[in-house]
C-alpha cells in the first residue's frame, strides 16, 4: 500500500512534514504499521510548486530513508504546495518513471490504490487515452494510465467530472472482464492552483483518507517548530494515513467523496463515478 | 547509436569479447569511434543461455565501463551462446525495462536503429499486438513493441516471416502517417538454438552489422587468448561494428539481409518486408 | 541488524536459500520478525565460489526484495560454497564499497554486529592496518575494517588466531576510549575450502546464530525440493536467524564459540579474544 | 579528467550553465573534446548556497546528460553562488561518497586533478588529518583527503596559507616515496561569502584553468539569454575548460596561481607549496 501525503499553505521547506523525526511521512513508512505491506521501498516522488508554471518532481527509487539527495533538497526547496508519495509496489516494475507524483504540463496526480485485474484491462483502457497524450506515458503503472484517461476525459477543465468519467470507465470495463470490485483509489490531482482529493472504492470500502481541520491542530501536532507560528489560517494537509495519533487533529474524509483544498473554504462533495457521455 | 555482439560457440566466460581491454564491445563503446553518439552510456544487457530453458539476463543502467558487478557475472558466468547490448538512447528513458535484450520464455531480442515517428505510429502499433502478449511489456521503447510485434506475427513458429511481416507492417503504418524511411534496424534474435540477425533499412542504407568468417580468424584476433585454442569450429560473432581493424577478419552482413548462424551451415538470404493481412 | 547465511555444500543455484517464497533470506528480510530494526533495505551482497579461485561478489543498494537482476543471478549462479547478506546500516552511507561480503584475494568475510563508537576508534584501528592492505579499503565500514584488521593479524594462516588476536585489538583500543561493551559479532569468514564463523560480544550477550544439523534436517525443511534430495551429506547451514520455525532443524552457535565447517567432522571451539602480540 | 564550474553572482537557476544546449557544462562532458579521458560519465555533482548556511548538494552517479532529478532541481534552484563538477574516475569506486563537491559545514571543495602514486602516500597522508575530523572522512577518492588535509592546516582561517601548506605536504610525502611530479591540481573551495581556485602542478604543468573577464562577456556570450540583462557586474564564472571559443571571453588563470572572487576587486596571487611546521 502506497502512502501520501498532499500540502497546501505558507511555503515551507519540504522536510517540514517529509523527514521529521516524528509523525513525518517517511518515518511512517519506516514504521508501516496500518500498511497492508510491511515497508515502502519501492521508490519515492514529491513534486513542488514555486514561481515556474510547470512544477518540480523529484522521483527516486532508492528507499526514502535511505536517499541522501532527498534530505539535501527537502531541506533547501521551499513550496506553498507540494505532493508527496511513497510507493509499495503491487507488482510494477521499481523505475523513475513509476514513481508518483505524475506531470503533464503544470498538472500533478498521485494515487494509493489500484485497478484489480490491471492485465485483463490495461489494453482496452490504454486505447481510450486520447492519441495526443497517448506518447506522453512513460511506465507501466495504473496510476499514470488513470493520470492520461482523466486528463483524456477533460481534467484540465472539470477535474470532478472528468476523474467521475474515468472512474466510470475504468468500472465498466472491468465489469465486461468479469472483474468485481475494479477500483480501489484514494488520489490527489493538482493544477498549482487548487488541490483535488478522492476517496473512492467500487466495493465501498475504500482506504482512509485524512485532511488536517484547520492551522491550530497543525500547530498542536508540532509546538515545537517554529515555521508554523507564523502560517496562513488556509494551511491544509491532506494525508492518505494520520501523520499522528493526537486526537482532534485529523478529520476523515467520507467515504465516496471529493474534497477541494482552495482559496476561501474548502469543500467536500459526494462522488460517483459515471458511465457513458 | 546502439552496438551489440552475439556470440554462438564453445562456452565461455562472457568478459572474453565484453571486457578484454582491447577490441572487446565495451572499450569500444568508451571508444566510440564510428557512432553517430559520441559515446554509449544510456544502459547495457546480457542474456546468456545455459542449462536451463530460459535464457538469464543482466540489465543495468550504469555505463558499463563503471559497473562492477558486470564485471564479477561477465567473469563468473559462462555460456555458449549469449547477445549483449550497449544503449545509446534516442530520448526514451534511461531504466532497466528499456535495456536490450528484451525476453519472451526462451526467446532474447535486441536492437540497433529505430523507428522513424514513433511517437506518431506507437498507438497504432501497439494495437496490433497480441492482446494475450500486450500485459508483458514493461517498457517504452520501440524495440520491445518491435519484439512484441513480431511475437505477435509468429517469431516463435517462423522468426524470418514474422520478421519480414513486422517490418511490412511498421512500413504501413508509417505510410500512412506520411513518415518517410520509417524503419532502420539491425537485429539479433535467438530461441536458445539458433540465431537470426537481420540488417535492413526502409531507405536500404542501413547500419552496419558483420560477422566472423571463422574461429581461425578469431584466433587471429586473439592470438594469446588460449581459451581460443580449444574452440569449436562452428564458433561465431555478429557485431554492430568491427571488434578490430585486423584486415579478413570481418565479412559485412550485406544490405537487406537475413542470417541464420545454427548447426551446420550457417545461411544468408534475402530479407524483404512483407505487408498485407 | 544486519541478516546471513553461509552455505556450504552440493552446489546448488543461489535461489533455493535466497529466494524461495517461504523460509528464504530475503523473504526473511521483508518480514524481519526478529531484527532490531524494522526492516534491512540497505543493501544486498552475495560472493560465491566456483572454478576459479577467487570468488564471484555482486552487490547491490537496491532492496533485495526489487532486484530483478539478483533474481536471474541467483537462479542462473550455481555454488557450493557462496555467503549472502542483507544489510541494515548503523550509519554509513548505502553504497556498493559498504556492501557485505568483503572479498580479498580467494578471501570472503561478512558481519552482523557493530564496533560501539566507531568514530572514536576508527582511526586507531586503521592504523594498525598493515600498509600494504590499506589502500584496498574502498568503504567506510566496521566491518571491512575488521577484515582488513584480521588480514593484518594472519587470517589467511590462521583464521581463529586472526580473529581473536583482532577482537582483542578492538577491545583495547575501545578501553582506552572508555567505550563500554565494544564489539557485538557474528562473522562468517570463508577462503573457499573451509567455513569459520565466529559469536561473540564484548558483554557476552551475542546476537544469535544457527546452524543446521545435518541435511536430513534440510529436506524436512523443505520437503518439496527435489534440490534436497541428491545433496551431499555434508551440506551444512549457518544463518543470523533461523530460516523457519520447525522444531529440531536448527541449532544455536554457543556463545563465545567459534564453528568450522569443513569436509569431516565439523567444529565447535571456544572462542576469546587475546590482547597483546 | 574531470570538469568543474564555479558561479558566484547574480541568483541564477542552476540550468543556466549546467544544461543549455550549447556551451553548457554538461553539454561539454558529451563532447569532451578536450579531455584526456574520452567521456565524463562517472557521477555529477553540485553544491549551492541559499538562505540556509551549510549549502545543498545533489550527488549522482548516472552520468549527467541522462539524470532527470538532475534537470528538475538546475531548473527549479536559484543560487547565487554555487559549484558544479563532473567526474571521471581515475580509478577510485562510482559512488555518491566520491563525488564532488565535498562539504563540512559550510565549506564546499571539488578538484581535477590527481595526487600521483596515491596508493603508496594515502595512508601517510590520512595521518595528517585531525582526528576530530577523520570521522568525516566517508568516500575514497585523493580529493576528500585534500579537503580534510587542508582544513586539518586552517582552510577556514586562512585558506590560501592551508592549501599552501597542503601542497607542500603531499610533495614532501610524495618525494620520501620517490614519487615524481606528485600534484596536479585545479581546486575550487569556497564558505559562501568567497571563492579560491588554485591552479598548481609539481611540474609546472598543470591543467587549465579559466575565468570570465566580466559581465558584459557574459553577455556576449548568451546574447539571447533574457536573465543575464539585469546580472550585477561582479558576476564571475570561474571553469575548468571554456565553454565556449568566442575570442575574448575567457582569460586563462596562470600557472601556480591562486584567484579570489570576492565583493569588490577579485585577486590573483602566485601560489607556492609550502613545506615545513
Amino acid at each position: 500500500m502506497c502512502r501520501w501525503l498532499a500540502y497546501s499553505g505558507s511555503p515551507l521547506p519540504l522536510e517540514t512534514f517529509l523527514l521529521q523525526p516524528e509523525h513525518s511521512l517517511i518515518d511512517q513508512s519506516l514504521q508501516s504499521q496500518m500498511g497492508v505491506h510491511t515497508t515502502n521501498g519501492d521508490g519515492f516522488g514529491v513534486g513542488w510548486y514555486d514561481k515556474d508554471q510547470e512544477p518540480g518532481i523529484y522521483h527516486s527509487v532508492s528507499p526514502a530513508w535511505n536517499d541522501r539527495n532527498l534530505k539535501e533538497l527537502a531541506k533547501h526547496i521551499r513550496s506553498h504546495l507540494f505532493l508527496a508519495h511513497i510507493r509499495a509496489s503491487t507488482g510494477t516494475a521499481i523505475q523513475q518513471t513509476n514513481c508518483h507524483p505524475f506531470r503533464h504540463g503544470q498538472w500533478l496526480w498521485m494515487h494509493n490504490g489500484l485497478i484489480r485485474g490491471f492485465d485483463a484491462v490495461k489494453r482496452e483502457l490504454m486505447l481510450a487515452i486520447d492519441p495526443s497524450l497517448y506518447p506522453s506515458i512513460e511506465g507501466s503503472t495504473d496510476t499514470e494510465l488513470m493520470f492520461y484517461l482523466a486528463m483524456s476525459l477533460g481534467l484540465s477543465d472539470d477535474p470532478i467530472s472528468a476523474v467521475e468519467r474515468m472512474a466510470g470507465m475504468i468500472e465498466a470495463v472491468a465489469d465486461r472482464h468479469g472483474i468485481k470490485n475494479a477500483l480501489q483509489m484514494t488520489i490527489a490531482t493538482t493544477d498549482g492552483e487548487r488541490l483535488w482529493v478522492f476517496r473512492y472504492s467500487t466495493e465501498r470500502r475504500s482506504r482512509s483518507l485524512y485532511y488536517s481541520t484547520d492551522i491550530r491542530t497543525l500547530r498542536e501536532l508540532y509546538p515545537d517548530n517554529p515555521r508554523l507560528a507564523g502560517m496562513s489560517e488556509e494551511t491544509r494537509l491532506v494525508v492518505s494515513e494520520p501523520l499522528s495519533d493526537l486526537p482532534g487533529v485529523w478529520k476523515e474524509v467520507p467515504e465516496s467523496t471529493c474534497g477541494i483544498v482552495q482559496a476561501g473554504e474548502d469543500e467536500l462533495r459526494p462522488f460517483r463515478p459515471r458511465r457513458g457521455q
